[in-house]
């Protein structure tokens, strides 16, 4: 049992999973179909074979007219037009439109032939076959042209491209059925500790329930990760080591990060793999630590559940949100507002200080234990002091990232 | 054929739906499985039944000392005490700690009787069964007390919550398996017009794949709901009623929302249920409407793809958030920056400019008609101009809704 000789600081943990993911081959790709493509990243880049609109289509409801027959038309004095056909969407008109007529037609019908404006129907009334017109329109007025929203052979979605509904509705737009996206980084979740019950236990004299996994498992799903939560796993060298080599993208270590003396995930990973980081300047969080075995990234994140959220906030969550082609930033919203009391820190560590919103100012929960989860759920949001800061001053405006 | 009349304000149509919501039952709640519960809506008001921690509980690796045995020790003039026991998580000491003793801690593991207080293992040095102190510590140091997270019969999360991962975590910790949520809206979408054809075909001729479908189930997904898709729906009254009668919470239809010759929705909804507005005073999305049939709430979305996700984003995902016990607001991240380039509007209606950033300036997207899809994709968000402003010249501060 001994303390952490030298720790790291969040910087050169944040470098070596920056490093690290990036030197590591990316992830396969996988076909998803397209109503299922939404928040997943691209991996081809997306070449449309049509031009959109495929012909020129009208954008208003009204009339489809030769500009030039609408010269001096005026509510004063309208201008009568011969009505010799419609245009529907799908269903174009087969008349061509000559001096002196009009094809009634609606949005996004196609245009008919000789015509080169359309007027809309709030410029006209209508008496049986002729329609009175009351404006002017310009040549190409309210017609959309072919290719004005895609052109054909233009990239119109790069690979990388995290989907929004938008894009999905393009990728229809063109004729995808499916896209290629990048598959979901795959975690797996250890949870040790002879102490821990399964999630959906009582607590039993000294024996607790699991929190740790089932929240480590919405932060990972949040991120984009399929994820997968082993059974608690006795402090077993053997069995640990097992659920280390199982071959996922990333493990999560829930507990048994520390230096004591059950702790024997750093070990495991010092003798069949790279414990690259362990200990680090900040709190809580100061025992996680961080390497791989084979393919595997590996986090170790401390048992106590404030420490957990906040060594996954800070480490794990970029390396997974990377892998799956995602920024690396938070995902948190930010929010500026002066401090209602000061936040003290000591210079040297990162301070993750959860605090909450009272009328427009940020105050510190005042119970800040790292074992205390409920800081959490009281708090609207956490605040990082800077390792080079001892803290900030009331009425100071602080940065608050609010949980969601 | 003819144009809308009046239009409503945007505020006259946030009223209608804010009234029309809050008037409607609650949706039912169901129970989830907690391990699924991550961003769903709790129901229920939570009591915890047990206290965490349930017992006295180190929060350091170290000794359990009995803190008038550590007074003057220091790291000149270390104290010995003789190791007694160890006490580990879920396995705690038999032995009491008496003066001059002390028991071997792990973080998390319960206080052994006698002791008041955890040396951290920084402070000390082990000789065989003698351990040297180098630091004092005051009583009730390092020792987490029971129910200091949660107390038993506290009320920890109210009903209305959004269930963080933080959220599921905790309940985990009290024992929960399960929890009462409220049900995710049931959404059925629309989409009509004989010009359509259903998603995953290649455009031809005159006729165009549907974009709005995949797009407006990617958006209700996002904002929690359960979506169908219907098949394409002929331009045909008894069709679509039957459709719009379908039992589902809200229908959003694709098309068809106009006063065009075939636009039937809004007389079926007038003669069968409810048309509360119709044509609204905004660009685009002019023709979009709301109604009810039924307990149905109905949203009428232009065709047209950019009034189709503006009137979305306004109107329909409003509802669809409220219903589900989400806030009202939009969920995209707001960002400021100063205009490029002036962006013109007309007072009287409100305007929903899609942007992008360059060098941190904000450039409106040229191609801005509602039918050019890409300009969505192009764009990094949205600004919108409200209805009593022209508009804002180059170099305002203006916020952005940035698309995600």
């Amino acid at each position: 049992m001994r303390g952490f000789a030298v720790r790291s600081t969040v910087e050169d943990a944040w470098s070596w999973i920056d490093t690290t993911v990036q030197s590591r081959t990316a992830l396969d790709c996988e076909s998803v179909e397209l109503l299922e493509a939404a928040g997943r990243v691209l991996t081809e880049t997306v070449v449309s074979q049509f031009s959109v609109p495929a012909f020129s289509r009208s954008m208003m409801d009204g009339y489809a007219v030769r500009s030039e027959d609408t010269y001096g038309a005026s509510p004063a004095s309208p201008l009568p037009l011969r009505i010799i056909g419609s245009s529907f969407p799908g269903r174009p008109a087969a008349e061509t439109v000559r001096g002196g007529t009009a094809v009634r037609i609606m949005t996004g019908a196609p245009v008919p032939n000789g015509a080169d404006a359309v007027l809309p129907v709030e410029f006209t009334t209508t008496e049986n076959e002729l329609v009175q017109i009351s404006g002017e329109v310009s040549p190409g007025k309210n017609i959309g042209i072919p290719g004005e929203d895609i052109r054909k052979n233009e990239s119109v979605l790069n690979a990388g491209r995290w989907l929004r509904p938008q894009d999905v509705g393009l990728l229809s737009a063109i004729g995808r059925k499916t896209v290629t996206v990048r598959r979901r980084p795959r975690i797996r979740i250890l949870v040790s500790g002879n102490e821990i019950l399964p999630p959906g236990n009582l607590p039993t004299d000294f024996r607790i329930p699991d929190s740790n996994g089932p929240m480590l498992k919405a932060l990972a799903e949040r991120d984009g990760a399929c994820v997968t939560l082993s059974d608690i796993i006795p402090d077993d060298p053997a069995q640990l080591l097992a659920e280390l080599q199982c071959g996922v993208d990333v493990v999560l270590v829930s507990g048994g990060s520390s230096v004591g003396q059950e702790d024997h995930i750093p070990v495991l990973l010092r003798t069949h793999g790279e414990l690259a980081i362990h200990g680090i300047a900040m709190r809580p969080s100061s025992p996680a630590g961080m390497g791989r075995i084979g393919r595997s990234l590996v986090f170790l994140l401390p048992g106590n559940p404030v420490s957990c959220l906040c060594a996954y906030d800070f480490f794990a969550g970029r390396a997974i949100r990377m892998m799956g082609g995602r920024k690396p930033e938070w995902t948190y919203h930010r929010v500026s507002a002066p401090l209602k009391r000061k936040l003290v820190s000591t210079v040297g560590r990162v301070d993750y200080a959860r605090v909450r919103f009272e009328n427009q100012e940020v105050e510190p929960i005042a119970i800040s234990g790292a074992s205390v989860l409920s800081s959490t759920t009281r708090a609207d949001g956490f605040v990082v002091i800077p390792a080079d800061s001892e803290g900030y001053a009331a009425g100071t405006s602080v940065d608050v990232y609010c949980y969601e």
